[in-house]
């Protein structure tokens, strides 16, 4: 249902008509993600400065019936951000929200609202020495409301966890506009249910996270990095055991590319190939601490080498080459616009069904469209992989898309067998909320829509959102 | 309501007589913790063997509105596990549920039934070479179950979080006897509401945890373990932080204790000081990994004594030194039963406001009773005190116990003061139910609730405990 304009007028006075977005113009960069494959429609949106505004905003959509979606940088990948195609909402942006509240090296804390990026409060981190590890490739853009809504993964996952693994307390505006308070420090609190899990990877759809309590780790020393020629899927898990064991536990990144997206990314960018000879895989190793960290890579690439784990490698001689190598794993993200049309899977099995995953899943798409090119890439310590399939050579680029979802259908099912997550990062939003029903079971579904009916029993937190 | 004969028959044959205890006699051991502070009565105690059981018991408690107690190795601090006195309620015990459902190496996974004892869990990691990190006191006697459902924490937090962090999966039988099968060995998953995580440290009241997915680690290669002589709190939350920093993040646990205990310790148990002079207090410190852990200990201690940090220290040369220097942190818990009543506070804030917090509850106790002996001891890493106070000398144990709320309430207004938890790895059980009003805000009280009837629409489910 369309808000009237007496609604719309109320929550726009709400934020003052300078922070009310009406202009269709305007909208333009809030309304379509930055693949451009998902666009939507709003009648206002809205820019709060500050949680007493966002708990204004909630309870006058709450008594109105108003549905709004929360939105954080702009940059998901499953449209959880985004108005459904035909159906203009309401959107709360958090932009504004920048503030950060406290930082303390002592407790390893940083409190923040919701609206400051990812790379702001990795700075706010590094200027007291400490780091936030959570690492992506839009931390430029990304806002920690939406890291935290959409349980953001990332590159450092093998070491420090999801978003969810890095925060300690969170404050939320409830469908009703009442404001949650658990901003806490605390390592250990045992006081009654669990209720900042909730709201962290619920995409919005049952409250707004406004603020965080972020956990801060000392800042490694130092970092080796190599870009390793492995033969298959299997050494790059085999890869990741030696690298664990002979580092005692210092892999902070271990990621997975195939030939193909490494050729696209020496077509498209300014990358070079260090290596003689084309290896079916690659592998980006890092790993971060004290000590002489690069003695220690090259013992493990040479032992990776001896054992048939590793066929090539070359290891970062300088902050410079360790960023071009990085910029290899970047270029791949955006590499695959440039080869037309891209569908994509961002799924997870456990890591040790990678290799078998992996070979049944190309055997899959090959028997399904034979000229398709997957380039699955990605964090082999999570067992988590984007297995995207980029177009073939010259097919339409909106037919190929048209098959998005009979593609996923046939990833999904190999991913399924294997006991796998079809969303280990990116979330449900609006692009997989059809897959719910297949990948859950009736008592999971009937738990989540008793949590739904709790928490926003009107409806209008992020409605088609997650679940169907 | 005591449930009728009939009902009682119903359940038993559920498990079968010989599974289901009637005797009073027998029932002892389950009903009274090993304090004997807390003791309950039962009209009867079931002891399935497996989830199938566990699900047609709730079936029928959820048809004829009999609440059940669940409960796990009856080592709980907080009373969550036993009846309240004088409403005796079914008990169903875990005890006989054993199984290890799978466990591997590749994924580093360990999938259990929730009756394996802690130990028993650890023992399976280690049989594949792997680290079950979650340790503490009752770990001989306490099973996994308890420690989901209590979100256990313990003595290496510091380096490997709490219980909650250390699982991928649960299944969970519902109030109503539906099982929720959310085993997943996924280290990514976002598809949908995190269920997990309400389950965890709910004490059972929102359903029975029957099985769990828990992480496991590589095994460090070696320890090194010192017995430090701080000369007061802040000083050891500094060797907390230069430890740290000169290891690279391989402190796994640090231990604080006061004097007193250490005294009570030697009096009571053959253990002894190596220290010429006593310390106001002391710390126990471990780091844990490869390498030369000795060396990096011993330049660690060098320069926290230069600096004032530590007044002495010795370092375990041996496994028989290590464990004699363990023996005192352990005996610690065991020793102030031998010193009469103890009234016990299980609190956390922010590790640097330990020194102010710890000043502070002194001055009170002091002031409130000035000869009780308070002998706060625990986990410096995670701001988690074990903030007990010994009666004073001669004082009737009964007497003192009488001011165990009078007490607690002294020692909590310090807490919240700091914003810390009256409750950081116990629990809330049915010994702080009544704080529970004074220490959470109405919106989460009421979030909580919804949560309970949700999930427990009767009120079944361990009534009575975790929420007022």
């Amino acid at each position: 249902m369309t808000p009237s304009a007496a609604t719309l007028n109320r929550l726009a006075a709400v934020v003052g008509e300078t922070h009310a977005i009406r202009d269709p113009r305007e909208m333009a960069g809030y309304l379509t993600e930055w693949r451009e494959i998902l666009t939507g429609e709003s009648p206002l949106i809205l820019k709060p400065g500050c949680t007493d505004e966002v708990s204004r905003i909630l309870a006058i959509a709450s008594e109105t019936r108003t549905a709004i979606i929360p939105q954080s940088g702009n940059t998901g990948l499953a449209g959880g951000h985004l108005p459904l195609p035909g159906k203009p909402l309401v959107i709360v942006n958090l932009d504004r929200m920048t503030r950060v509240r406290e930082i303390s090296a002592a407790d390893n804390t940083l409190s923040v609202d919701a609206g400051v990026t990812l790379k702001a409060a990795q700075d706010a981190a590094e200027s007291v020495d400490r780091l936030f590890p959570l690492s992506l490739a839009s931390e430029g853009s990304c806002r920690i409301g939406g890291n935290l809504s959409t349980n953001a993964g990332g590159l450092n996952v093998v070491a420090y966890g999801n978003a969810r693994d890095l925060c300690l307390g969170l404050e939320v505006v409830l469908a009703d506009g009442r404001v949650w308070n658990g901003m806490r420090k605390l390592r250990k609190d045992n006081t009654g249910y669990d209720l900042k899990n909730l709201f962290i990877g619920a995409e919005g759809t049952l409250g707004i996270i406004t603020g965080a309590v972020l956990k801060l780790f000392p800042r490694p020393a130092g970092q080796a990095t190599a870009f390793i020629a492995v033969p298959n899927v299997q050494a790059a898990v085999d890869l990741l055991a030696l690298a664990r064991a002979a580092s005692d536990g210092r892999v902070t990144s271990i990621e997975l590319l195939p030939r193909n997206g490494f050729a696209f990314v020496l077509k498209h960018f300014p990358a070079r190939d260090p290596f003689a000879m084309p290896s079916p895989w690659y592998v980006l190793l890092e790993l971060s601490g004290a000590g002489d960290l690069g003695a220690l890579m090259e013992a493990s690439l040479a032992d990776a080498v001896a054992r048939g784990i590793a066929t090539d490698a070359v290891i970062a001689q300088s902050e410079a080459q360790r960023r071009e190598i990085w910029a290899i794993r970047e270029y791949i993200v955006e590499t695959q616009k440039k080869e037309g049309g891209s569908i994509k899977h961002d799924v997870a099995v456990p890591v040790s069904a990678l290799p078998a995953f992996v070979d049944e899943a190309l055997a899959a798409i090959a028997r399904y469209m034979p000229d398709a090119r997957p380039m699955p890439y990605g964090h082999v310590g999570d067992g988590n992989l984007h297995f995207n399939v980029s177009q073939p050579e010259g097919m339409d680029k909106a037919a190929f898309h048209a098959c998005w979802h009979q593609m996923n259908e046939v990833v999904f099912e190999i991913v399924l067998k294997h006991g796998g997550s079809i969303s280990a990062e990116h979330g449900i939003g609006q692009t997989k909320t059809g897959h719910m029903s297949e990948i859950k079971g009736a008592v999971e579904l009937d738990l989540m829509r008793g949590v739904k009916a709790m928490l926003d029993p009107f409806g209008i937190l992020n409605p088609g959102k997650v679940l169907p």
